[in-house]
């Protein structure tokens, strides 16, 4: 059986809240013999504090909040999963709240867990934007001594720190594959136009296309939501418009299109080859395996858990930010197209 | 624009707070004629309250913590999602904690919830067990007022209330599939085997082979994760052992049979066939898509939601059990055995 707290108090004869606040070292009148004891007796108990029992009789909370845009995306529940497995080890606790893609749930997310006095909160914005989003939330991060890290996608222009990832080279590095194989015909399907992460992914596109002198056509690129539905509802006119390869926005989109296509009894990558983003566990599930634009989040979720750790620790507010680099995984969805 | 609180307060000439109160309808000293002229203004205005702002100012939470054993699963992933959306539509918030698989987390978050004043939890058990686990939790349980569901997965014998779906009729419909198919040797994925839903599915898995009249013969039952690594590793010895069929005890560990088959030159359904369990988004993936036992995730998330709303409001705490029934949704992942 563990030793408690309990157990400590009773064998140092003091009180479990003296116990609580020698051990976790806060400034007590207590006298150095008193101390000496309850550390005494915590080693020879074999105690080991229990981090949510002791935020709770200290009222700190080591708690931080993270709110997400969308827990069925995987790529957010790994991410999620990742910044717990962070924290844990910094013996914090992690609350989540799902915004559920809105901009204005994410708000009010990020004042209840001011409110709930979390020591932190990483901050993931929804696709969609709101009026004033960008100010509203500039207003919350100033008003507030609990720092705020933005983690994957930013709000442009205000005083939060951020952890994101080079999205335009991301973009740029699945189109130069392609064009590399000899495409020239690319279709992309994307999502929320207004996103930036979305608009630097398709600035990378462009770029690649330039280099390899090949004019923008704006026909090839259509957009709707970061799911599988996406990408079987948008394949069938990118490829009515002669597209020899696909590059989907992330890996459900890609999933999507591999659907679209074998259902026209195209095969990948012989007839179509297919690029998604994000590199999650689905894009190893299908017979072959997807190429995609691996973004780090192992990393995300370390870098964000870091920065957002010694911003609780600093004594004055300040701003960083983060750039990280994606690279290219290729699989088995792209190949070279037919010769016509 | 929308019409804020103060919009509405500014009009009726009262203070917001009074404002607050009376559009949800708590019993405040304000006269007929306030409380009609302050209706009327959030009528003119189109005034609608925000959730979250409403249970800042009314000091009443609106929020709800949901107790994951973890986020990475698929299947918990989409249950939050619904979650989220049933108690959205109640106008509530809510705060996840992912346990990370283990029983000490699982128990700290439900103290930390009660301790940040959630008016109600939804707790779903970790996958393994800790000592007095189930006697731990009800202790908690019994010590106080804020209800709590558990939902999916149960510890038994305590005084929570729950929504579960019957395990046990899930491992029988998988089983009776492939018998009435031919099968006769049928390998078991499992996972975590003191788990109450892995032994309820084992127990259907037996009876159906019990109708059928073959011996059932533990050599074909391997345990694991609950996750696509546990399926590829596992698999293996059971191809060597004969089976002509994998009953995977979820879908992830299906996917894993899938793989780990394909690596060998056996085609799917013709060589092996493969059931599933959950019907989660990752089932319908593969060129031929999983046959699985779909559990009524939809449903699970609305009952759990529906049952808590009903404790929150109750006098007095009661137990209450719902059971729910999953189904067999035939897919392309199961045919014949071939003929020897």
């Amino acid at each position: 059986m563990k030793a408690t707290i309990k157990d400590v108090a009773r064998l140092s004869n003091v009180s479990a809240t003296t116990v609580s606040l020698i051990l976790n070292g806060k400034e007590i009148r207590a006298s150095e013999e008193t101390r000496a004891r309850v550390l005494q007796a915590a080693k020879q108990l074999g105690y080991e504090p229990n981090p949510i029992a002791v935020a709770l009789i200290t009222k700190k909370s080591r708690t931080v909040g993270l709110v997400l845009p969308n827990i069925g995306n995987f790529f957010f529940s790994e991410l999620s999963k990742l910044v717990e497995r962070e924290l844990d080890q910094q013996q914090y606790a992690l609350l989540f709240g799902n915004s559920m893609g809105t901009a204005e749930k994410g708000l009010d997310y990020l004042k209840l867990f001011i409110n709930k006095g979390v020591d932190g909160i990483i901050f993931v914005r929804a696709s969609k934007s709101s009026e004033n989003y960008a100010e509203r939330f500039d207003e919350i991060v100033k008003s507030t001594q609990v720092p705020i890290v933005m983690a994957d996608r930013i709000i442009e222009n205000n005083s939060a720190s951020s952890v994101t990832v080079n999205q335009e080279l991301g973009g740029y590095l699945a189109t130069r594959h392609l064009l590399e194989l000899g495409h020239r015909r690319i279709g992309c399907i994307t999502a929320e136009p207004t996103l930036e992460n979305v608009i630097s992914r398709l600035d990378g596109y462009r770029c690649a296309l330039a280099e390899f002198g090949i004019e923008f056509d704006p026909e090839l690129v259509c957009s709707g939501n970061f799911n599988i539905a996406t990408g079987k509802t948008l394949t069938p006119s990118l490829l009515e418009k002669g597209v020899t390869a696909i590059f989907a926005f992330n890996d459900p989109i890609a999933i999507g299109a591999y659907r679209a296509c074998s259902r026209r009894g195209l095969r990948i990558p012989e007839d179509i080859s297919i690029v998604g983003y994000d590199d999650i566990v689905l894009s190893e599930i299908p017979d072959r395996p997807l190429t995609t634009v691996h973004q780090p989040v192992e990393l995300i979720a370390k870098e964000a858990v870091d920065l957002l750790l010694s911003l609780i620790d600093a004594k004055e507010k300040y701003k960083k930010d983060i750039i990280l680099q994606p690279k290219l995984i290729v699989r088995e969805s792209t190949c070279p197209p037919k010769r016509k």
